[in-house]
């Protein structure tokens, strides 16, 4: 229970549950969450259900990946006093939130959704497509809006997810003639997405070039070593290209001395500087940053129900806080409720 | 708490919770569910969640009409003992199957589904559908599947509704391997479906052609009064047509003594019969029917409280059914869950 009084900005962030996570997620969103645990009210879902939405198939997978990435929550440092941790099929006011939402939401707005629009083209879905993944921002709208959630960490291309969801908090106020529920605003890394090992756009464990925050020395060795790095740079007293070289961008988002690393950058540009020394730098800083996470989740794993508590805690406050709002919600709008 | 063993036919039937019911339900479905509540282990759902899902901008008048309709199962003779009355919205489960559902299905497979077609053209949404009216066949299998219904009564026009719920069924057992779902059969009623008094196909409250189940003594006779008959019979004398004549319709339906009504119907044919002398015949009918439903009703109608609690169980013991159904799946499928 958090304590009476809390004006503490609320946050609802997570993951869904395909995949631990992995060096991309760090830098994108985990680091952020562990700085803002304290002076933020956060919640983190697990997000089995919307895992689903194009995973029917594979339920056994999304099982799994419930508990390895709350290994992966708590290895980088969310503290579970500070954050809740709570598992999204285990709530079930987010689902009864959703199925109410559908009704103030036409197909026509789902179908324009750039975010959907896209996603279905990535996932070659076409007419084929799960109507539980064209309602996807529906039941994103009751995750956020259960939790009262004002402050949601999304990639820019989720953006619009977000408005989609301020469209039904709207369209319900209205209806109510009062702030029921609160908008929620984005908030948008400042840092860039984390390329892959192989210089591709997006770090992907389906795509093979993700490194994953459990890796082993060995792995991050071998990860480093096949880096992409600026394919024109063959010899080390040529002059290399920092710009797209994965090994600098690396760098600039791990290496804990900022100075060392702009030194490092002006000699390779310059002629003189060899892959293999820039390598065994970020190698360095990989491995620093990687070895307590690994340590602690190799803990976390070999105690699953330590682990198994923590969600069980975390997903009865969010059970109570969902409810809550459902509650709150049926009532204004005047729906049947035993007294 | 039904006996440990119960091998009665599981019924899962119910209304819209959007008005009180009137002459048409009473001959197309309570009489029937009065008939089967003891054969059968029936469950009446008031649906309230379903009939949001076009009136979402009307929630006030769904929750009004839950007591309604509940006052009028049990003015029919519906025995809370034997059967089984639960609100929709009060059980969580069913959301919770309908989303989960909803990774089964295809957006295209919602849009051809006929029923959907033409309900969407009837209500002229067009491109304004919303998104809980495309996915209400999906909630609706949620229903039947969660009570392990096997027997759901629908109007002919509703029977691609059954099929689309075996579909998702037999797509579960097959993942699953197993048939932890059984295949429901729609069960069509052998009598047509009430024509309104104005001789309109369907009788509707909306339509203002309706008898309701609480009508006044005063208000069935002027719903007689003004009944369609046979426009062409302007003078007793004259031979009067019996088919597509309300007067002689309702007589089929509500008059006890058949060979009675085939002895007026030749009368009317071969003329000597006047309209006035038909019509009271089925006032006395009606008046006979409705006197006792009315009495019942107001009975209930003054004693909420004992309504409401006649809800709460049976919603508690839908509540454990619907629950354990869930589980259960969720289990088939390998989702998460808290041991």
């Amino acid at each position: 229970m958090s304590s009476p009084i809390d004006n503490r900005p609320v946050i609802l962030t997570g993951d869904r549950t395909t995949g631990p996570l992995h060096l991309g997620h760090y830098v994108g969103s985990l680091k952020n969450r562990v700085a803002l645990q304290q002076s933020h009210r956060q919640f983190l879902l697990l997000a089995d259900m919307q895992a689903l939405t194009d995973n029917a198939r594979d339920p056994d997978r999304i099982r799994r990946n419930v508990l390895e990435v709350a290994f992966d929550y708590l290895a980088v440092g969310i503290d579970p006093l500070a954050t809740t941790i709570c598992v999204q099929s285990a709530l079930p006011a987010l689902a009864e939130l959703t199925v109410l939402y559908l009704n103030f939401v036409t197909v026509g707005r789902l179908e324009r959704n750039p975010t959907i629009k896209t996603e279905i083209q990535l996932r070659g879905f076409e007419r084929d497509i799960p109507a539980g993944f064209l309602c996807y921002p529906v039941a994103q709208a009751a995750d956020i809006t259960a939790f009262k959630a004002t402050i949601v960490p999304v990639g820019e291309d989720q953006a619009p997810l977000i408005e989609q969801t301020n469209e039904i908090v709207r369209r319900l106020n209205r209806q109510v003639g009062r702030d029921v529920l609160p908008e929620a605003e984005a908030m948008i890394p400042t840092v860039g997405r984390l390329p892959g090992v192989d210089g591709k756009a997006k770090m992907s464990k389906s795509q093979g070039n993700a490194i994953p925050l459990s890796a082993s020395p060995d792995d991050i060795r071998q990860a480093v070593r096949v880096m992409y790095t600026d394919p024109d740079h063959l010899r080390a007293a040529d002059p290399g290209k920092v710009e797209g070289n994965v090994v600098f961008t690396y760098l600039d988002a791990f290496a804990e001395d900022k100075d060392f690393v702009e030194d490092l950058k002006a000699h390779y540009r310059r002629g003189g500087l060899g892959d293999m020394v820039v390598k065994r730098h970020l190698e360095d800083s990989l491995q620093a940053l990687l070895a307590p996470i690994r340590e602690r989740r190799a803990r976390y794993a070999a105690d699953p129900g330590y682990v198994l508590d923590v969600l069980r805690q975390g997903t009865a406050t969010a059970k109570e806080r969902t409810e809550a709002t459902f509650a709150e919600l049926r009532a204004a709008l005047g729906l049947f409720t035993f007294t």
